[in-house]
């Protein structure tokens, strides 16, 4: 069970969310809580160490951001105490949650399990662990990058062989686009993994990318429910293989990501290996380029554009900067931190032509300039003008009648 | 150096404790730096703690407020590495600074070297510590206790034969009695081990005892001063061995504790054992207490007085309506949770005759009465009703003229 910011955010809601366990602890289950930090307190780490150094050291990043999901656990395992429920805290050094030294977006490695069921062997019912937070081989305190705590719960769902993984979060469940840009969304009783991971990628903030990608390798049995209401069997939405979804329609859902920014790199040299040299440039600097395109050559030279969140294009600037005039020479760095993607997803589009043509007619009809496009199996991303996006998304799930189920 | 929680209160703050680091280390000094929580944190933790749960578990305790250190300790390093000071932070488990299992009050058992001074020597310039916390045998968090980050900084100190130990504090040294409550208090500028000690254990709130402990032990050169205030070499107050102060006043300082609690335990069988039971069953449940008296017995019972700190009364009652009946037997627990411990220290007791009478004949001529009196070498201590702490401080700083050097 993974309870996130908001389930968290005050004594009381931790104590509503003990509950929530308790009702599996006295149906016999031994329960696994991963806790994220108590709403805005990440948020006010990672201002702090921003304003104390804009390049920070990811580091000591990770050993400030990641205090506060320590502080959720003890809390919780106390309120589980104080119910009568054997429960106690583990951070990720004491399990200890092994990743790559990745600082901010480091990957895990591997769960020893035996530490942890050797204390439910002794009759402790209930791990509290701090999500979000790993240790890596040189014994410093790495974390997962945002929204880890998702990941953290399905890593350990996987590791025990858990039943099933419960996402508890402030939505009930995955909607076919944000209820609060279009209030035609509608919530999806089941989505395939293969959408969620699209979705989650594309900034649906339901659910960590990394997490689903996890679930669908070890068929870990995913929900997504609200923690603020009543509990039923059927409650949230079922994150879970395709062949388990009867009808579906075309398109899942539409999403949006507010926080991209777009670069050019203007004029630089197109031969073999430049934007393998690029691309490893940004992602040593620890710019997370989501889409690449590369404009026609004309005499010999060409312009790169990529987008990244729009919080890392300091980060960007300054590894291009660097590699200027030594290996990549381009003669400008454009930065439009004023776009904004939207996407179409779903794994109808397998099967369904026209998907494409639909989306471009829908954002032409709206008067909606298409700046990059880029697409996969199962959906269509466009970065637009960020002032359209809502509009976009809001047409997009009419001309595709999201409002209505298959 | 070691920072306190109002010189590290905010960013600027903590830039300006930076700087005083930098201006050590341009003189060639490689320097440990010690850091408590961001002033009021740890009370914000410690709140949290005790409205989950009253009776908390003191593992769950330390893992929850052990956290505000670790912040300090990562944005001090990336404050330090902002300004090019070669810095990284260390969490007590990293070091590990090892210490027993009595959670919130555990004491330091070791402190390996080799894992910092391997990082001194490979031209790292400073080790940011977070203050207060250690590691168990059992791999779990421990507190060293309030104000716990003094007797980290002196320990560190200690091990890494350090050539002196700044503790940086809102107060720029020590003061013959708490300024807040007698205007005519004078700072000193050397004062002995055993008289800090004494009013460090008496509630002064400067540094905390088992530092000061540490520090005569291992003859550790203890300064106190203002992180407020323009460094100077002689700045703050140097704590020091008896023979390294040439004049002093019979008595040095006049102490308060304002969070004590008197509790009686009312017709106590008087058998040989009885107490050691009593204080056993206290320790165990983690009661500090401090003052003990026992009346005259009549018919082989007695009255059985002691004083703890105000928030362990609930703790001290628990634990002794537990043993009652059991083995200790008893009438009736009262608890006096209104008031105070003044105290006047000084070597000079030693030998010097008539301060406790003088003491007495000015809380007498002050109409305030005596309810419990216990003596030391160097100290003498009385309890009294609260409300007569502030006038009792003022008027003993001007029976013993504390305002005049000697």
């Amino acid at each position: 069970m993974k309870f996130g910011g908001t389930s968290v955010a005050t004594l009381d809601r931790i104590r509503r969310a003990a509950k929530r366990v308790g009702v599996e602890v006295a149906k016999g289950h031994d329960v696994i809580v991963i806790v994220s930090a108590m709403s805005g307190k990440t948020n006010e780490l990672v201002g702090w160490v921003g304003e104390t150094s804009p390049l920070y050291d990811a580091r000591e990043y990770d050993a400030v951001v990641s205090s506060g999901e320590n502080v959720t656990a003890g809390l919780m395992a106390l309120t589980l105490q104080e119910m009568d429920v054997p429960a106690r805290s583990w951070q990720g050094w004491q399990v200890p949650l092994r990743t790559t030294s990745a600082h901010s977006a480091a990957r895990i490695e591997e769960i020893p399990t035996d530490n942890i069921s050797a204390k439910f062997a002794e009759g402790m019912k209930v791990a509290v662990v701090a999500g979000f937070q790993g240790v890596s081989a040189e014994g410093r305190i790495t974390t997962l990058g945002r929204g880890g705590s998702d990941t953290t719960a399905v890593a350990f769902a996987a590791a025990f062989e858990a039943e099933r993984c419960d996402i508890y979060t402030d939505v009930d469940g995955v909607y076919t686009t944000d209820p609060r840009v279009s209030p035609k969304a509608r919530k999806l009783d089941r989505i395939a993994f293969e959408e969620m991971l699209e979705l989650a990628s594309l900034g649906a903030k339901v659910l960590q990318t990394r997490s689903v990608e996890l679930a669908m390798r070890y068929s870990v049995r995913l929900r997504v429910l609200s923690s603020f209401e009543e509990q039923s069997d059927d409650a949230g939405t079922l994150v879970c293989a395709e062949e388990d979804i009867v009808e579906s329609n075309v398109v899942a859902g539409v999403a949006y990501s507010r926080d991209e920014a777009k670069m050019t790199l203007v004029s630089v040299a197109d031969r073999p290996g430049i934007a393998a040299t690029i691309f490893s440039a940004l992602s040593d600097a620890g710019v997370n380029v989501d889409m690449i395109v590369q404009n026609i050559s004309e005499e010999g030279r060409t312009d790169m554009t990529f987008s990244c969140p729009t919080d890392q294009v300091a980060r960007a600037e300054a590894a291009m900067a660097e590699a200027n005039g030594n290996i990549i020479n381009f003669a400008e760095l454009i930065a439009d931190t004023d776009v904004a993607k939207v996407s179409v997803v779903g794994i109808g589009m397998r099967s369904h032509t026209g998907v494409a043509a639909k989306m471009f007619q829908c954002l032409s009809n709206e008067g909606i300039n298409i700046k990059v496009i880029t697409t996969s199996e199962i959906k269509i991303s466009v970065l637009i003008d960020r002032k359209y996006m809502e509009l976009a998304v809001q047409a997009l799930h009419d001309a595709f009648e999201l409002d209505k189920a298959a």
